[in-house]
């Protein structure tokens, strides 16, 4: 691996390995070993082209936990607005030594344009509605820490999956990783072409529940809640809103995942969003382990990680 | 101490122990040891919901002298806008592993909200117009490093008292340390239960000059400064400014202090804020001893330091 | 050297010193040794009042390459809007103990201020239409680099040269070290008083071409380009444009040069802007090295360097 652009070309054994070696870092963690110098020397460089407080500070801190040096280069009221191009950006950043560039960016597609210009890896951390990767591997990875495996699992991505980066790099990890995906979404927010994915389509969450083992709620997105989309904020909670009575038709073991930030009250029932079945806060923890994880294996590390 | 919220609630012992302990950072500060590893492999979040370049960047320093790992999470055009409860914030930058979250936060009580959520320390940068106790500690310190005490003082605080978290937080220090404190403002700027506080109220800036041994002069916040509560800012500057006449009124020993920033010519002149008696710059550098100190004790540091 | 706030100050000797540290620097850096230990404790705060992402990452990288801290002191909806003066923000820097600032400010000049009230060194990062004496100094190092030399170079500046701190930093430097100047702009966008600068001034590109050894392109500023001062962004690139006709013209050796941001297209052409004649990567590569040389003079370094 050189790049890690998007889940759908991430073949199973780099998946696998990046879950084993996220693994190694929670355990290191774990024992109080706050700081690897593995990357001591080495400069990470955190691209955003779209606010994102959670992600870019979720790298950030994997990098130093790694011992590398971070930028944060955020192209707000910068060099964009006096008209210099991606590709000089990308330039710009390697001729600064980015050893690595982690790069959000609003149009689909943009990281791997930047990957063909630069010699160092690229980390894609949003584009667009087309992947976020490094959130899928730390939902894959907290699924097994949790289920112990995610092969054969039926998991189910419910809500915006039109406008959603997250539910295609899931949907894309997870059926590489052998689980059976369901989306669950308004008839609206369904993509067309969703016949080439790799997943079910049901339009009723109630009839899916009881044979999930998982169920991914995706946040609502109000500026595209438009009644183009839907009626009303509060019949989309009554009929894709994750309350209590709907986790209590969900199989006893089966977990709640969201990928934050939350909309309580809205897609998901603050309950069920604290209940010991949530893994919103292990995703996040988990997502520094993931982080370090693809930045060891994309910069420092070997195939050999054990 | 697990956290610093208030310094209402902060004891005698462990409000010198912190003054000591600044002692200790600024002596070796002194000596050119810029950067000590107690806290190395530590997180520190700069958790800001509003600007204030100045504090945080002191806690920034402070923080990396000790080695620490910052990081600045500015919540603004951020998750919040997304719909993210202060209750999630928090939970995220726990389980991302912030061993300390330094919140400055609009609404009075939030840091302590905060503290109720998350394992690791919450110190109080600033809360609405309730406290800013990491301010009150360097006041105070810079006191005792110049008049070599603080017990049994006169200080007065002139100006905005009922906006000022500034002068809540040094009413109640000051008191714990034994010194009297006088707060002078316009009758509309002076708190609806002022009686509760351990504090003299009085109208009369020249009354009080002259048995003052230390003034401190609140910035005026000009957003507020509307005709509700005063007529003009001149009428202000003749009343509650300090001027040269009057720091001549003063004690010749007396000092005259500032958090920063100034508006020069407004409540402080140019000249008095200048002069050898005022402490504003000494301030400044106190800050970042003190706020060493406040890190080194919640998070590293043992009772014993000396 | 204490300061480094103009290149119009800069003796041959000390800008001669400049390019044989940077010099050591880039060897260093190829030699994969990507981080010295020369300023670790030192704190250089980057005071930036007006964004320049580009600018202040190659300062941060350089700082960070030789282990110091970075302090982001960015003046926007911060203090200055509380209404703190410049000189109250210098003396907040120096009194949290910045070793250096590095200053980018709207207003000519107020580098120069800076370097008045601090101790530490002030390094001028663009102020006004004054100067950028790190980027003239990276010029010439990327001159020197290429060519071999300096000294006896013709060095054509082509743009809106009114405006340009690069051209007037280049214009001194560059004559201290020996090259002979031409600047060539639009009539209006030539500033009074050129006939007191080391340079000829010409209207015809055309002509200057021929006889050039280095051709810097300056960025357009579009904010600036109103009728006032030219017609139109077409007319513009017809007639001060550098396109593949006119790269053409000049010698075989010739070398392109460009600040960055660059606006392709319009003030030169993607082709030109992509040539192998066209140094603009690696001015941003020799960027870091040179910073990382002004760093090292001017807060750790002796005279000796070699």
């Amino acid at each position: 691996m050189r790049h890690l652009l998007s889940t759908q070309d991430l073949g199973r054994d780099d998946a696998l390995l990046v879950l084993d070696t996220a693994e190694y870092m929670a355990t290191v963690a774990d024992r109080s070993v706050k700081k690897l110098p593995t990357l001591r020397g080495r400069t990470v460089v955190n691209l955003f082209f779209e606010d994102s407080t959670r992600t870019r500070t979720s790298f950030e801190l994997a990098a130093k936990r790694l011992s590398a040096d971070v930028i944060n280069f955020s192209v707000r009221g910068s060099s964009v607005s006096k008209g210099e191009s991606l590709k000089d950006t990308a330039q710009t950043l390697e001729a600064m030594g980015a050893d690595a560039v982690v790069c959000r960016h609003p149009a689909s597609g943009a990281p791997h344009r930047l990957a063909a210009w630069v010699r160092g890896s690229v980390l894609n951390a949003g584009d667009g509605i087309h992947e976020h990767p490094t959130q899928a591997l730390l939902d894959a990875f907290t699924i097994r820490r949790r289920l112990g495996r995610i092969e054969g699992l039926s998991v189910t991505i419910v809500g915006d999956v039109l406008h959603s980066r997250v539910a295609r790099s899931n949907m894309w990890l997870l059926s590489t990783l052998g689980a059976a995906v369901t989306v669950v979404a308004p008839p609206t927010l369904v993509p067309v072409g969703v016949d080439q994915w790799p997943v079910e389509v049901s339009y009723d969450l109630d009839a899916v529940l009881p044979k999930s083992d998982v169920v991914m709620v995706l946040r609502v997105q109000r500026e595209r809640m438009t009644a183009a989309f839907f009626p009303t904020e509060r019949e989309y909670t009554r009929r894709y809103g994750l309350d209590a009575d709907r986790l209590a038709a969900m199989p006893p073991s089966a977990l709640v995942m969201h990928p934050g930030p939350m909309v309580r009250g809205m897609e998901i029932a603050s309950d069920v969003a604290d209940s010991t079945r949530s893994t919103v806060v292990e995703q996040v923890a988990n997502g520094v382990s993931v982080r370090m994880a693809v930045l060891y294996l994309l910069l420092g590390g070997t195939r050999e990680v054990s």
